[in-house]
């Protein structure tokens, strides 16, 4: 197969992550479920905006492409809610990795082990440029159930606690967003938005 | 307002993106309309896939903030069905500048006036990082199409030459790819999901 044929098929393939739906909503369009395809799309934008106050210089452009990839081993693996116990969630990193490797391997050999490392990198959470992005994906449903009281939280009576442990990347990566993420927190248990446990 | 408080509104201000839909339909997801924002993540996606077949060296990074950015005016004007008359288009071009201003205008003076840059650069698509953009947001719909029994071609009986207008970018900008789409708008034709016209 040419690698442009390979290429094309990858292309296709990654429609799919469009019909993988998340536990966040999507206030502005009837508080349905957000797919993981556009929720990529927003924090890469985010990233963008927000890494004048990464901690230690960021490679935004690494940064980005992480963040378009991280997502795509759920079309396979589909999304686990974040606030999961610990065994579902060592199950779904089995199945996320056979994901990369099915998925990333409809590329040509080149791309296959790049998009494999990025994903990697991502995921192991290393790295500044790996933390930057993991504090990025943890920030954003923050935001969103903080404009939309306390959306998937509340649904799911989630506690101070765990979000608070959710987004620890932010407070190396980021000491600015941490301080706002905390008292964000502090603000929703105020609010009833989760519980103070 | 902080900086950072203006850059988190406007980040919300994103989530309305998803909100916005486009004519092209999601075949994995019961060929529901897409929305712009999974729509945008799809494509810097892909301009990070093909970007070896620009005929001119591109700055994908560059090319991919474009492609992220390209579609945020459609939170205000509303998606434009691509082959929709000259008199529409030229009102639709009014109300995204305006668009333009406003939402970008959400941001900090600095990165206001970058992404406004950027979306101008793009619009007016005279650069080669901005005619490549261009290429990638006009190939995906056809891609897409030609998976799905011709779509939103077939659903609005779009021609053959608006659709070889519609792509003239890639001629220029990445010739292998427009042979591709050449021949992907010629089979279109004969199994009848494009008119001969």
């Amino acid at each position: 197969m040419s690698d442009l044929k390979q290429q094309l098929e990858f292309v296709l393939e990654l429609d799919r992550l469009k019909a993988v739906y998340r536990q966040t909503f999507v206030k502005p369009d009837n508080n349905r479920n957000e797919n993981s395809a556009e929720h990529s799309w927003h924090i890469a934008f985010m990233a963008n905006i927000l890494h004048e106050y990464a901690e230690d210089d960021v490679n935004i452009s690494r940064v980005t492409n992480m963040l378009l990839i991280h997502d795509v081993v759920e079309i396979d693996a589909g999304d686990l809610f974040a606030f999961t116990e610990q065994a579902a969630q060592d199950s779904q990193k089995n199945e996320e990795l056979k994901a990369a490797e099915r998925i990333f391997g409809l590329l040509p050999e080149k791309q296959f082990k790049f998009m494999q490392g990025l994903w990697i990198e991502f995921e192991d959470a290393l790295t500044v440029d790996a933390k930057f992005a993991k504090a990025m994906d943890r920030l954003l449903p923050l935001i969103q159930n903080m404009y939309n009281d306390g959306g998937s939280w509340a649904k799911h009576k989630v506690a101070k606690t765990q979000v608070l442990k959710r987004n620890h990347y932010l407070k190396q990566s980021t000491p600015k967003l941490w301080k706002y993420a905390c008292d964000q927190i502090d603000l929703a248990v105020s609010n009833g938005w989760l519980t103070g446990e």
